[in-house]
């Protein structure tokens, strides 16, 4: 059973507030084996990285080859269901069409004084992708963090996935396929990363690391940050789903089960301004673990971390909705458009009765890496913005110099920057 | 004396690579300090910070208080330059017009299917700025990170900066004033950075913190970073200066030394294919290191870190300049355009003769918030864009729901994702 915590009652306040800063996982402090591990593959390099495999993933790259072979790529196909390569062309195709609308423009003006400026926007020349092993393999997030990246121009994307007995998850190499990802090594974990961060004889270095991983792999990520750049470290996921009392409890029940079947630690929450929908919800909740296969891990979700927040009216949702800041948001109530527009903290909003979150996992288009555990307050899902990096330009002639100067010498000099001013007064006595 | 590596020598590669790879900064492992200063901020709140700027900056906030008073700022403006506030008045102009035109704007529209999706912008509501200290309490630097977000929509903008001794740089009260900002509190450190992201009983929490600092400061960024968001670490500055031999040698060694005094780790690079042209900037800049009031710190830095780097081309020197991904790229060249079109990793270019950085610095409208240490490759200097977020949105309608659930049903069965399929399954029985 998920807590309930009712808006009306007077302790609401502070049992909201603690509410907010549970935490849902505990980070195993990896720090001193992901340190030993990133210094031996940069040591030795390919090496390392065998020997690291046949310790961890029982697979012997030595025979296998570290990098997958385009022949290992059409097997995948041959082995696979044609229903599913089509559904993940299907989604690959609406990705790419949303990221398509996120490709930055570049500016370039003139400004009164004669001044020209701008900014110019390229491609990340090399981007690694990790894809975790076992069950969190998914092909869905190779095309999540795929395609955008392609969409970018990113010349060079190289997949590591650990390949536990050697065997990488078919799935995994069609969706990259797919994708147009022509590197694929079977490596996981810190030793991965390392590779990815720093080269080794076979894997040649990237300039950003991005997609989930374990303990071990966050915090390689978080080692290696700087000598390259990474994307956010991932949180278990969460769904805030607001209704009125008009849904089926059913519906939302599924809902807020998609979510909790992720992970123990996945969070489920439902808002709502209807008490006897909310307890219709949690009965149907009850109901439909015991036909999930996943019934174990979404129990556990739910009753650590569920819950049913009763407010008097939708619209006193609103504020909680901005300081819970879910990755995950479904409007199922009639004014779902008024109800965004008047929010601020979100992830992904999914409107109206007939946008289950799981379609945006999918096949929306949009991206389903979205920012976890309240980040939403400060940041955004992966996009086409990841992938590339801005460049500013300025560009002054004699005139626009002498009209900038004065300013400028004045600001070097209440800095006490000499050389600074010198380097603009130095250009004026022509 | 810099070094002077050639292209055209046998053993330029391994050079080069060596130099790519030089540490300029020794990150003083302060983390455990760090980590209790955070604890203590968060278990005391005022009491802490009033302990420790009476231990770290011999200021009593007891009597002084902790916010800066309107007053206080009203006598900053008292006792200032006219000419001086004239020009930080200038720059913030400038740099709101530059940063205008980074607003990024929300797109929302219906495909073939019917399907609407879209993506929103908000600002983030409440930012944390801090301003170091000392020689390095910059007027410039406050108005590249506030007026930023000023023009994002933020709503709180609360500088932290450390007042030695009590006393704030009336300068900096002043372009924070100018920006727009009305939170300022003289603390200072890690316990500044624990005050912004948890809050105290004076210090409202922000959702992101952004600005430089020394090294307790960054690692209390690190420590803090989940909680918040936060900016990028910032290095130790750099300028490459690509310039052929028909520039004034003075006005190079003098962009090269604006540089130097900045920091002794600071870095100028000049990449010439003119050998004399390049011992003559070197020996201009022996002669300016003599009038230089930082002469000390520009002499190390361009002793330590500096370096000539000879090319037989000027077209040669691109893929170098790609691989150093200066924060700072001067084209003193006659194609600066052409060179510009080809290049890839620069923080900001400052085409033609007439450009120097340091103009870039103060007045050119651009933000000198800038990524160094080659992190070009793979980041963007400050804008807009680290003061908003976006929402992702997704609306389906029942008919869109039967188009996009074959695929769906098909990636969660393949996912092993029961509750995700169950969740479209369900609304299609209807």
């Amino acid at each position: 059973m998920a807590i309930t915590l009712r808006q009306s009652d007077a302790d609401f306040e502070p049992r909201f507030a603690a509410f907010l800063l549970t935490k849902r996982e505990v980070s195993a402090d990896v720090e001193a084996v992901v340190r030993q591990i990133i210094a031996r593959v940069r040591a030795e390099g390919d090496a390392a990285l065998i020997d690291y495999t046949r310790t961890f993933d029982q697979a012997d790259l030595k025979s296998l080859g570290i990098a997958v072979s385009k022949d290992e790529i059409a097997r995948a196909y041959e082995g696979a269901d044609a229903g599913t390569i089509e559904a993940l062309e299907f989604a690959r195709d609406r990705i790419r069409a949303y990221h398509e609308r996120q490709r930055p423009k570049d500016d370039r003006y003139t400004d009164a004084a004669g001044v020209e400026l701008g900014a110019r926007w390229t491609a990340i020349e090399a981007v690694g992708l990790y894809v975790p092993g076992g069950t969190a393999s998914y092909p869905s997030s190779v095309l999540m963090n795929a395609v955008p990246a392609r969409v970018a121009g990113v010349e060079r994307i190289a997949i590591a996935v650990p390949a536990s007995g050697g065997a990488v998850p078919p799935l995994v190499l069609i969706a990259a396929d797919l994708a147009g990802v022509s590197e694929i090594y079977r490596v996981g974990g810190a030793q991965a990363i390392a590779a990815l961060a720093y080269g080794t004889e076979t894997i040649k270095p990237v300039a950003k690391i991005v997609g989930p991983g374990n303990a071990y792999v966050a915090a390689a990520k978080r080692q290696v940050f700087g000598t390259v750049g990474i994307d956010m470290i991932a949180g278990p996921s969460e769904v805030l789903v607001v209704a009125d009392g008009s849904n089926n409890p059913d519906w939302i029940a599924a809902d807020l089960l998609a979510q909790a079947e992720h992970d123990v630690s996945a969070q489920s929450i439902l808002i709502t301004d209807d008490p006897t929908f909310g307890v219709a919800v949690e009965q149907a909740v009850e109901r439909q673990l015991q036909s999930l296969s996943r019934g174990e891990t979404a129990a556990a979700s739910w009753r650590d971390f569920g819950a049913v927040i009763l407010v008097p009216s939708i619209e006193a949702a609103l504020p909680l909705v901005d300081r819970i800041a879910a990755e995950h948001v479904e409007l199922a109530i009639d004014d779902a458009e008024g109800f965004l527009s008047r929010m601020r903290n979100a992830g992904a909003v999914f409107l109206g009765r007939h946008t289950p979150e799981a379609i945006g996992d999918y096949v929306g288009g949009s991206n389903h890496v979205l920012p976890t555990a309240r980040s939403a307050r400060f940041s955004s899902g992966l996009s086409v913005l990841d992938f590339v990096k801005r460049t500013s330009i300025l560009k002054l002639g004699p005139e626009q110099l002498r009209l900038l100067a004065p300013a400028a010498i004045a600001l070097a000099k209440a800095e006490g920057l000499d050389a600074h001013g010198r380097s603009v007064t130095i250009r004026l006595n022509m």
